[in-house]
This record gives structure tokens, C-alpha cells and sequence, in this order.
């Protein structure tokens, strides 16, 4: 099964660069299912139902949050009744949404995980814990499980690769909305990267406006921050393959595109 | 001038790793000028003055630090005495060291300054509004000035690299360990690169022995840390090149060694 | 010299208690100053120009802040016209407002300063070295000076304590809206207490509606936290002595009046 | 059934203070249970076995502990072991210990739960699920519950308080080693003081020596904490009274001893 993951997609610029690539990576990587992040679709804080639609309709089949989940309280209301939108499964057994879908295509079954980390975060229940159980359950229908590991430190996200090495197809961090170049396939067969990174302005940080956000850090002020409407855009992202049979991954390779950095077919 | 960038040794098996590479790096690069990050130098924990000795026989010219740089306390004894050596600038002003220091090679001189971030960290003084007054200071010498911003949050990296594009030639950040896949040049002329990566073991987690620190997140129970002897062993960094007479950046290109990605000549 | 401070007035009903027993106060303590800090007193959030004026008007003559003070946009507007108004002095330089002020009453002067802690709250400029500074001017007018240092930590609060014993004649603590029961006067003659409590609500958590912050901590799902308009309410703050010549603090006695702990005048 | 706690016990001065204590304590109070909190009783750092052995001997009938849990590596051979004492019950699944205990005394049973707070802490499980949990089992055998909830923040620790009122007979916060002055009786019955305090020296910082600490805040250099072996002492703890019957406290007092605030019997 091959596989297209997008990161943290940002605000209407990030959508529109999803909608105007996506067709060009599916001819690239001929994947059976995309996935992607979709916590800050929404103008960069969390996820209506018009825009969840709008990122199924671009083809994507399976979207994950973060700790934006709940930043639009529409998402509320429309949460438990989607099978392919995902939430983070260690938020507490008290919040609305799940954790985990399952999708086949192609005669293939694949779930996909969502957890979230605790380290600089909030916290939550134990994804290391949490993760086991799940892993568990998924494997009752096939051993191709993907890992969306939302989580800020290094040290955390890398942990939960080798924790689960072998056990999962692939885990990825999304949530620094900075790729990072550590693509590797560890020696179990799991696929894994740090940070996918994320798809929206290219000249921003973390895809907010620059400006606002440097004011906030020379000053200490408070400042409003917003997803610039135009401007040039980046889309990151990762494609891996994976062994139908078994789960083992077969292939990783970054999707890293802007203008500096031209998608290449 | 022609600089390469080491991201943060980790014990011996990174300096052994510096040892082997550099001569094929410097063959390669041609570089002027060698930096290197050397807070996990000595087993992972700071720096020792015989390590520092080691570091700059192998060829290394510039040793920044980060939050690791007390853990060895001899470094009290020497940190004043050495001229190449430099520690985070924004530390307390009560803080034995200094934060910026000068080279000069080829006949161009080259200003290095350490900054210490903020986010998700212990509190410093402001290394925005320091960079600045470190920045006019060293451009009474030379526009060539290359900052290593040792920060955990992407956020405030991105937002350094926006903060000082035009007034540096390079920001890159170190700390996370994770080598990042965003190098660029800002339109503004500076070379940027989020988290340069670590230098060191390629099968732990920053480093350190995996089994140690797995066991840390799955039981948050309490062990100590250490970075293994023997193993694989990745070297992770960034070349740069700068305009001598105006400052700018003309070129940046991530260095990203280990037995998955070798070396190419 | 005798002053009354009151904690962290919370919302309407924290000023309606103010009101209701300042008057009480003022004939049990006579009072030559009273200081309140003002950062939750617009429903929870910052301070307008109009509450400002209503706290001046009870008889308050210096208004402290804290990590609130910017929640009312408004306050940037007038913040550098009023004399008696102050914000923490360790916020960056770029902020408006200033952190300290003199104020005399019946031939004694007092210099009030605000400083923010650092430990578990977002980075600043270093309090310690920043109160030297402000003593050190403080202290050409006269040696009577009361320390707000609005912090998270007891271990940060009793620090300046007893960075400041002989130095200052009061160092109270605000932030945690809890006050704590070790009022005491230092051996060199400053006046101690970690926390003055706050102003408003007996029933809520924090000054907010409890429903609300409990569903917090026990799904944290977002809500949005509210003060109550009505319900027991509670006042908390301190009274100190201070001498006139010298600036010892010769006497401190918490105040801390709800329905189970009447005033008692 | 009567009941005294006493605060987070300090190296061996908090120890000697205890002894010194006890006996006039429980000539004044006439306790059957005395708890006492010991993370910090073994020099400041964890407990020992002999130190253990020496609180049960003083009389003390049950000791919970916090974040300092395993600073003293001894303790993973006998906490097992040991019916009497408990370390926090949301420590990870895998963590050795239990986190609740049963006592009996002159023929009424009340169990002593522990738990810790997330606020500003490293992450655990729920603290809030975990305690209903804990309270259902407790109830099987008497609606005598008393509760150390060893955390931070007063947000986090008054929500603790809400959460668990009519539920438990008591809930009683550690860690930040100052006793705050809001004991009560919330309105279904249960004791509520955010924090006890500590037992130890009088002149340190959290019971360690002032100038370790001060050094660390006023230049952010590494320095190692000890607890003063002289010098002057304190004892803080709580009395509560609960009806027999019904699990509801009658009556709470805090206790509050030290030079300035001699013990009156
Ligand atoms: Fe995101
Ligand atoms: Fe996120
Ligand atoms: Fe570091
Ligand atoms: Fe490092
Ligand atoms: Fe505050
Ligand atoms: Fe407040
Ligand atoms: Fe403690
Ligand atoms: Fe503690």
C-alpha cells in the first residue's frame, strides 16, 4: 500500500496549495490513501465541517488534529458522526471524537492512529501506554497501522518511533510545522519522521503572519496572530510504502516543495 | 568565506566521528572557517578544557554552547581564558564567559555570537534585543557574522532567523538535535537553517542510549542517561558560503551523514 | 508609615467588596497608602479607564498589574498618562507603562515597584537584577519602598524576599489569588509575605465560575472561564507598618475576611 | 476520628522538629491518625528505609510522598513492602508502589489516598478520573478519605477540592512547601487547605539553604541545594476532625509553629 501524508495544513492559502499539488503527487506516487493534518485548516485554528469536506473532496481520505482540535466549537457538533476524522486518542475519555479509523482500499486495510505528546504540552493521558492498546486493536484487522504523533519535543517523538518499531508501519510527527530530515526506516521495519512539517505560507512562522509574531517576541506584548491570504506557499508532507502483507515499511521519502524547492515529477 | 557548521557533539562517538569526517569535509567545502556546537561534548554533559583541546586540534576553529555549557565544572576555570570558545550571549551578566567572539582567515574576519532561547526554557535575558546590540557591535569589525541560536521552539527560531535577515550572514539553531530540512536563504540575505541536528550515535534518542530514555516516557520513572560507547553514528551540519565584502549569504547546503544517507565526495 | 494592600481584585464583585469594606479598613488601619493590584478587576481581564478611576475613586492611591495587563486593549491608551498605575518593571523595554512610582502622603515618601516572575510563566527581564536598579533610584528619595512581585513559584516568591531583606520595606507576592499564611518580617527589616490572596468570589476557583474551570481539568476540553456577578465573596490583602526614617517594617498582619472568617474590626 | 498531617518534612532538621513536636501535638489534638508528607525527609531528597522506619517510630501512622518519590534509590526495594506508605496513585501503571492505604484506629477505618498535579509538573495520568476511581474503592470500606494532593498550582489544587467535596472527608495540598491561610469547610463537608507547608528550617528557601538558592536566581548558574543541618526551625500541618459516621469534617485548624509564632498548647 503506498501511502501520501500531508502536513499541518494552514489557513485557505494551505488548502489551495494542497488542491493545486495534490493531483501532481498522485501521479507521482500513485498513493492508495492520503492522509493528512488538518488542525489549523480552518485559518490556522482548528477544522469546520465545510472544510473538512472540502479537504475530502481534494482526495484526501483521512484527516488528523492536534491541539487545535477544538479551537472551531463547530467541530463539536459534527466530530463523532465522520469515520475518517481523528483526534488525538490519549485527549481524556471524556472529550467528544476518536482516536483511531480504519480505511481499505484496494483490498488493503490500514488504520490510523492519532495521539498526542506531553512534553512542553498540556497534559494528557500516556500515548506510550495508550499506543499499545491501540496497536493492539488494530492489529485484530491488518498490520498496517499508521502513527500521526502530534508532539513538540525531539526526544518524545523520536521515543515513540523506536517504542513502536515494528509494531506500526510508519510514525510521523506533525505539530513543529517544521519538516525535519531524519526520514529513516528503523531497524524493525517501521517508517519514521520526526516532523512532516507543514503546507501553507512559506514566508511566515509556523505559517502565521511574520511580522505579528516577531512583535510578540521583541516585545512580550499581546498580539493577534493571523494566516496571511496570499503570498507563496509551501507544501510539506512524506510518502511511504508499505508491505501488504506484513506492515513493514518498504520506502520513506519527504515531500518538501516551494520555490526555492520546486516540486519535481 | 567558506564555513561548515558541526550540530552538537555527543561524547566520544562524536568526536569520533568529527575525527573521521573533517578531513573529507574540509577536501569537499574547502571551508575557511569550522564551527561546531560542543555542549554534549564530554559524555553528552558539557565541556572539558582537554576536549576543548581536541575539538580545535581536529580543526574545529569555534566552539559555541547551549544549555549544557556548566555541566562540567571546569569549565569555571577556563571559559574566561579561552578566545574561541563562547557561550550563550543573553546568559545572566553575572555568568563567567562571553557570548561572541571574532575570526579572522584569509585575510576576512568573521564575527561568531551564541544566543539561548526562551520557549520551553529556563529564563535568559531577552536574545532579541541581544542580538542586536551584539550585531552593531560586530559590525564595526565585518559584516560576515554567524549566530547559533541554541532554542527548542520553532517558532522562535523561524522568528530569529526574520529578526536578524539583512543584519547576518547565517542563524542557525541547534538544541533539538533532529536536523531540520528548511535550509534557505531569507530574501533579505541570510542563511537560515532551523536545527542544524546532533553529532554522534544514530541509533539512541538525542544521543543517549535509546533503552534509557524509553524507559523514562514509559514509566516516568527516574534513570540516568547515558551515551553509548560503540554504534552507529551519524554527523550532522551545514555549509555555508558568504559574501566577503557585503556579509550575504550566496550559498547553504545541509551536511546529513550516517549509514542510510553516506557521505558523497 | 501605615498601608493597607489588597489582592488581586477579581471582576465586579471583587470591586463591590473592596467598596463594601474599605471604608471598615480604613477605620481599623488608618492607612496613610493603599495599594491594590488591579489585573483581573475588568471581569477577570485587565483594567479599563473607567474601573481604574472607580478604584482611585474607593480610595485606592497605587494600582499594581501583573501577566493580565494587556487583556484590555484599552489600557495602552492611557497606562503612560497615569501616575499612580504601574506594571511590572521587568516587562521588555519595548511595553508601555512604567514599573515603579513615588507616591506621598502626609510627608512620607513611598516608592512602589511592580516585577514579574519568571519561574512557570513566560520569559522577561530578570527581576532580581532589575529590583537592584529600581531600589538603587527608590532609595534617592527614600528608603520606603513595597515590592508587588507578582509570581507563580514560592520558591521565586521567597527568593526576592530575601534578595531584597534590608533593602526594601515590603515584598508581598500576587498571582496565585491564594494567600498564604507565612507573613513575617525578615531579619534585616523587610516585611514578608508570599502571597496577599485576591479580592472577589469565595466559592469560585481562582475568581472564576468553578463549573467552568473544573470541566477543564476533569476533560480538558476548552471553556471559556467567567466571574461570577454574584455569590459569597471574600477580601484578602495586608497590613503593614513601615518606619518613617529607616523604611524597617515594623509590623505586617494579613488580612483575610469571607463569611467563615468575619472582619473583626 | 482526629486527625493531624504534617507538611512536606525537611532533611534531618525537619525530622528533629517533628520529633520535638509530636508529643505536644498529640497532647493538644489527641489524633488518632498522624500523616505526614516525607518526599523531601531524606536530606531534602526522598526517603530511606531507616528514615521511614524512624518516622513510624516518632509516631507518625502513615506517609505520603510526591515528586520526590524516587530520589532515593533504596526505595524501590521496600515501598512494596511497606502497608504505610503510599506514593501519588496516578504515577504511570508501571511505577512500583500503590498510591492509597487503609488504617484503623480505635475501631474506625479511613483510608489515605495520594495524588499529583500536571500543572506546571511533568505529565501523569489523570489526577481527577483517578481519585473517583479511588473513592469508589475507599467507600466499599468507610467514607473516611483523606486526600494529598501533592501539586503546584492553586488552580489545579482548588478544582481538586470542588471536584472531591461530599466525596472525601479531606483534601489536603503539598509541594510548594508554604502553608497558605484558606483552610475551610466546603459546603457538602469536605476539608479543604491548598497547601500544608513544610516542616524544617525557618530561614531557607522550600527548607533549603537560602544562599544555594539565591545564587541560582540571581545568576542562573547550576549550584546543588542543601538542607541547613543548624538553624532556626518550623513545623506547619493541619488538624481536622471527621464524624465517625458519615465521612463529613467537623472541623478544621492549621498548624502553624515557629519562632515568631510559638506553639501555644
Ligand atoms: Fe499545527
Ligand atoms: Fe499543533
Ligand atoms: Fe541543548
Ligand atoms: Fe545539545
Ligand atoms: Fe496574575
Ligand atoms: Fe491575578
Ligand atoms: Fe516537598
Ligand atoms: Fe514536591
Amino acid at each position: 500500500m503506498k501511502v501520501v501524508f500531508i502536513g499541518d495544513i494552514v489557513g485557505s492559502i494551505g488548502r489551495e496549495t494542497v488542491a493545486a499539488y495534490l493531483p501532481r503527487l498522485k501521479s507521482k506516487y500513485k498513493p492508495d490513501v492520503v492522509i493528512a493534518n488538518g488542525e489549523n485548516a480552518a485559518a490556522g485554528r482548528g477544522l469546520t465541517k465545510s472544510i473538512y469536506q472540502e479537504l475530502l473532496f481534494m482526495g484526501i481520505d483521512v484527516v488528523t488534529m492536534g491541539n487545535h482540535t477544538w479551537d472551531q466549537k463547530e467541530i463539536l457538533d459534527f466530530i463523532d458522526d465522520e469515520d475518517f476524522l481523528i483526534r488525538p486518542a490519549n485527549f481524556s475519555s471524556e472529550a467528544p471524537g476518536k482516536g483511531m479509523t480504519t480505511i481499505s482500499k484496494n483490498g488493503v486495510t490500514l488504520s490510523v492512529i492519532n495521539l498526542h505528546g506531553r512534553t512542553f504540552l498540556p497534559p494528557h493521558d500516556d500515548p506510550f501506554a495508550m499506543s499499545l492498546e491501540l496497536v493492539e486493536e488494530a492489529r485484530k484487522l491488518s498490520p498496517l497501522i499508521f502513527v500521526d504523533f502530534h508532539a513538540e519535543a525531539t526526544s518524545e517523538k523520536i521515543a515513540m518511533g523506536w517504542h513502536l518499531d515494528g509494531k506500526v508501519s510508519v510514525v510521523v510527527g506533525t505539530h513543529t510545522h517544521v519538516q525535519t530530515a531524519d526520514s529513516r526506516i528503523l531497524p524493525e521495519g517501521t517508517a519514521y519522521l520526526t516532523d512532516a512539517g507543514m503546507t501553507g505560507p512559506y514566508d511566515g512562522i509556523l505559517g502565521m503572519k511574520k511580522e505579528d509574531v516577531l512583535y510578540r517576541f521583541q516585545t512580550n506584548m499581546p498580539t493577534r496572530f493571523e494566516v496571511p491570504k496570499t503570498g507563496r506557499a509551501q507544501l510539506n508532507g512524506m510518502f511511504v510504502e508499505i508491505d501488504d502483507r506484513t506492515g513493514r515499511a518498504l520506502k520513506i521519502e519527504r515531500i518538501y516543495i516551494n520555490e526555492d524547492v520546486p516540486f519535481q515529477s
